[in-house]
């Protein structure tokens, strides 16, 4: 692929991969509000989309809502055959789990993609994502948080956004070293 | 303060600040996995503990026994008034906030100390934190979850722990490109 700025293969910084999530084993009862902060989690830190597995109505319409207010595209999506969403993906599939490879080894090769599917398993993970996924990665090799680890590869892989206004958004943040101040809505 | 290396005021990449965690706000009831994912995430990215505002004994046993299987002196402890944690902290405090400054602004200030105390508020945080903390500090500013912020944070502080075992470890994992591979326990 060529670029715009020089005849070099390094992609320019402001290339960065386009990143989607999936997350398995979602249990609605016992899961709401942590299964909330991925989505949350994904959408703050720049992926596309989050799939979800078994989809959740509630969780997807209180994750638009934070869309319509705050801007941006970010949206769930249903995965009722996760292995599909997995193997048709466009693009390598990354696993995260703490038995895997560390993310500074393998972040190299991801940052080199134009995307990337993510997937954060549960409590249980089906013992054949080891296989389906491209890559096997950790984020250190402790006993963790799916949402720990999606937000340090998200940072890692992408940087951190800006305060800068998503599309469409109603309401934006103004940094404060002090207080609350949010232009097109309440604080 | 000297360094062994050289002259230079800037310490070297190895001295990293020593870091503690202050969750204000936590609802036993309601909280229990969040908190957990939390303190999981502090300890896994190298936070030295985690004071908990209100207490939760039960939290505390399922920490410890993460500590004892996979080492380390991570614990969690009380805060019965966590503003005299914050007040009294050898340290500047950060709170983690999406209407704060952007993260990579305040970060070379952060990395220049040798200890700092970092809180983490709930759904309700209480307003006069902004006034009490140095910093206040987004990781992005957009609605967020805690366990992100707080991951994000550590990680560009101090870096993702590798996988040699931590002090008084049962059992290490051995990375691996496919499946899981635990030293001295099963997987």
């Amino acid at each position: 692929m060529a670029t715009a700025s020089s005849g070099s293969r390094r992609r320019p910084p402001s290339r960065r991969p386009a990143v989607s999530v999936l997350r398995v084993g979602h249990r609605a009862g016992r899961d709401p509000r942590l299964t909330t902060h991925l989505a949350l989690a994904a959408r703050a830190l720049g992926a596309e989309a989050m799939y979800l597995h078994p989809w959740d109505a509630d969780l997807a319409r209180r994750i638009d809502a934070v869309g319509e207010r705050w801007g941006g595209t970010f949206a769930l999506r249903p995965a009722p055959e996760w292995r599909r969403v997995v193997r048709e993906f466009p693009g390598p599939v990354v696993h995260l789990t703490m038995y895997g490879l560390p993310l500074e080894r393998v972040l190299p090769a991801l940052a080199r993609t134009d995307r990337l599917l993510v997937v954060v398993g549960g409590a249980k993970v089906p013992s054949d994502l080891y296989r389906l996924a491209r890559y096997n990665v950790a984020v250190g090799h402790q006993p963790h948080s799916e949402v720990a680890a999606l937000a340090v590869t998200l940072a890692r892989l992408r940087g951190i956004p800006d305060a800068r206004p998503w599309p469409g958004a109603r309401a934006v943040i103004v940094p404060q070293a002090r207080g609350k101040k949010v232009r097109g809505g309440r604080a």
